[in-house]
């Protein structure tokens, strides 16, 4: 088998290196060697892995228009090139893998009906949670099961920063910083801990979980930049911890899409994914709940999803293929009308009444209060917690709309987090 | 497409229930209808679910003769005449799906070869781990991987009545009881609480991890039912618990098998696995470790695997099926030669030199003692629980029949119990 690689940068050459050091046994287990013909890079002088000596080229046409070269591995990243680039290749009729979730989750519908019309594979396991097997067990093992849910931490980033703030008490600007150094996060790091990294791998997820397509823009995506030590305290106090959650949830004729901070109980099969590991827990109908966990990202976990499905286009080389599944077409829900218990941090004078005309807003919208902290008064104000029972979210937005007009009683409102498995 | 179902016990019903209940989605997804056509019961008489109404026959040849029939799913459990039945329907050319760990686990290389002459799939998910996705992730999606270490816990029944101890403070034999009552354990428990059931998942899943033919008979297989509630109370002590441990380790030239009891640290990803749950974690030399979790039995948990593979007989109808991979000859390992660190809890009697005797025993064998805890003294004998580092078996056992040889000076040695992840 000869595959042709765009992009050397991490993943690339993890992908390289996998497929040096594990050659023999993944000879034996394909029944066949796998080849690295050619390798498309920006810059034909900087310093390679001396396993691509002779591969190296600046233009894709060397690749596409190489007839031994029948599996194309898209890791560059980015929306452009790779799209253009994947788009040919399936046109052309090659096998495509890709680590891409920025395209598959934009572009998906448009690349499985080429994939489909051209019969070849369109594969991204490397998608969605780095090494972890998640989307070939949803669409393959699960396949019996309605999903009814899923629920996951699919961002490594976030979920290392909110660990660092979780165990060692650092501020968010502290652990940013240190997983930027850690090599964790990106010197901008605004497409993870704006969750609009986990919001992309929610939508692929999402359409194959319930076969109808969701995209990026349809998922309420809320970051962590909002939560402080102070929230993460509070809800040690009250035996939580604070995760990125991407959820999806089916309802009856239209599908619920979030990424949002939520607080999980501390026997949360997801409250003990610490550092940079994933997890995806999902519900089926008959199978009930099962979790898949592991390294989301990285060089060489990377990698391995993307080796895998190179081997893969070979079995699936006879009209065995994983189609594109999403024959429904269910609404995404409008996230005001989502349920959630909330956490809501806020600063009140501390006069008399105060309370009252906060908890009257509440009342008003038809929200009532599980539980209530109020402490640490500081130059006469007072930091208030509140935790709802499960109300739509709408109510919610229009309570605290009201009570930031409150300009003589609340000082801000500090922080809003979705309390996951409890108070319903 | 045809189906035929050898056995409607908890899990044929389940999976004629399932074909029936999500027949919308499955026909969808599946692009193609799944009928059971013909059941085989052993008695026509008792009552049935109305759905397999006119479709009950108690004579094989009624469904091996059925040419419509393209795949046979056996679910009837036990060595025979399952194998018979297997070997007959592969034979002649259907696919088989079964869930059947023992026949698996005793005959899957005479299974499998039957199976690639005649071009047909044997699927088997369903026989570990239930409906959690294991098996094909591990087949497919880590194939570039070569796999260390496996280490799971693969029986409900032994999980629950661990977590009871440990959670309730029950005894063994009550909370063996319980389980009964509560009809997660067979009225006979001896496979599962022995370690049997386990050993057999265990030969399936280190036969598809290390690429080498294991069989149940080679796992070292030591049960739950010398666990008592002190050595439940020594390992919380100590910050562990105890879970009945499957694993599997590959070394340079053989291969590692045990299921037997062990102390797991609390903040280790197996340890917060309770109940009837089961879960696997893999460790692969790109994708690190990963895990899958969820119900490792039940009607529909099971119905979830055996229905996807039954699915999956249709796109692997074309050379693309998942052949059998064990292209690797290596030893297993003399158990003896496996390395660990134990805990020991013992009876000794309260009397000056007892305890040197005993560590004497321990030095001569060059084992070094890393814990010692001693107390509850009752009528003039101590218990004590030591813990020792990474030691040989061999020297373990060693140790252990010379102390039991001073009668002078020790009781009885209670319990011997592996402790995972320390003291190395």
């Amino acid at each position: 088998m000869q595959i042709g690689i765009l992009g050397l940068g991490t993943v690339g050459t993890g992908v390289v290196e996998l497929i040096e050091k594990n050659k023999n046994i993944i000879a034996k287990r394909l029944r066949e060697e796998v080849h690295v013909k050619k390798v498309l890079v920006r810059d034909l002088n900087k310093q390679r892995t001396p396993l691509v000596e002779g591969k190296i080229t600046d233009k894709f046409e060397d690749i596409i228009e190489d007839e031994e070269i029948s599996v194309i591995v898209e890791v560059m990243g980015g929306e452009e090139p790779a799209l253009t680039y994947i788009r040919e290749a399936l046109n052309r009729g090659k096998h495509v893998v890709t680590a891409n979730k920025e395209v598959v989750a934009k572009h998906g519908k448009e690349l499985f009906e080429i994939s489909a019309k051209k019969d070849v594979n369109l594969l991204f396991e490397a998608s969605v949670g780095g090494g972890i097997p998640i989307i070939r067990p949803m669409k393959q093992c699960l396949s019996a099961n309605e999903i009814t849910k899923i629920m996951g931490i699919l961002n490594g980033t976030t979920n290392y920063i909110l660990s660092q703030m979780t165990e060692k008490g650092k501020g968010f600007d502290e652990a940013l910083k240190e997983a930027q150094m850690e090599g964790y996060a990106e010197s901008d790091p605004t497409d993870d801990i704006k969750g609009f990294d986990a919001a992309r791998k929610l939508a692929i997820l999402s359409s194959i979980a319930f076969n109808t397509r969701i995209t990026p823009d349809q998922v309420y995506t809320e970051g962590i930049d909002s939560i402080s030590q102070s929230d993460i305290q509070y809800a040690k106090e009250m035996g939580h911890v604070i995760k990125l959650i991407a959820m999806g949830k089916k309802h009856e004729n239209s599908v619920e899409v979030s990424v949002t901070p939520a607080l999980l109980p501390k026997d949360h099969p997801l409250a003990s994914v610490g550092d940079t590991f994933n997890a995806l827990m999902a519900e089926g109908n008959a199978v009930g709940p099962v979790m898949f966990y592991g390294l989301g990202a990285g060089k060489m976990p990377t990698a391995s999803a993307v080796v895998a499905d190179i081997m893969e286009t070979k079995r699936s080389n006879n009209g065995s293929k994983l189609y594109c599944t999403c024959f429904n077409h269910f609404d995404v829900m409008d996230p005001g009308q989502s349920h959630a218990s909330f956490y809501i941090r806020l600063r009140a004078f501390d006069k008399p009444g105060v309370f009252a005309k906060i908890a009257g807003a509440f009342g008003k919208n038809q929200i009532s209060l599980a539980q209530v902290i109020q402490k640490n008064i500081i130059n006469g104000t007072a930091e208030i917690v509140i935790v709802t029972y499960d109300v739509p979210f709408k109510n919610l937005q229009e309570a605290l709309c009201e009570i930031k007009t409150y300009k003589e009683q609340v000082v801000e409102v500090s922080t809003v987090i979705r309390v996951e498995g409890e108070h319903k």
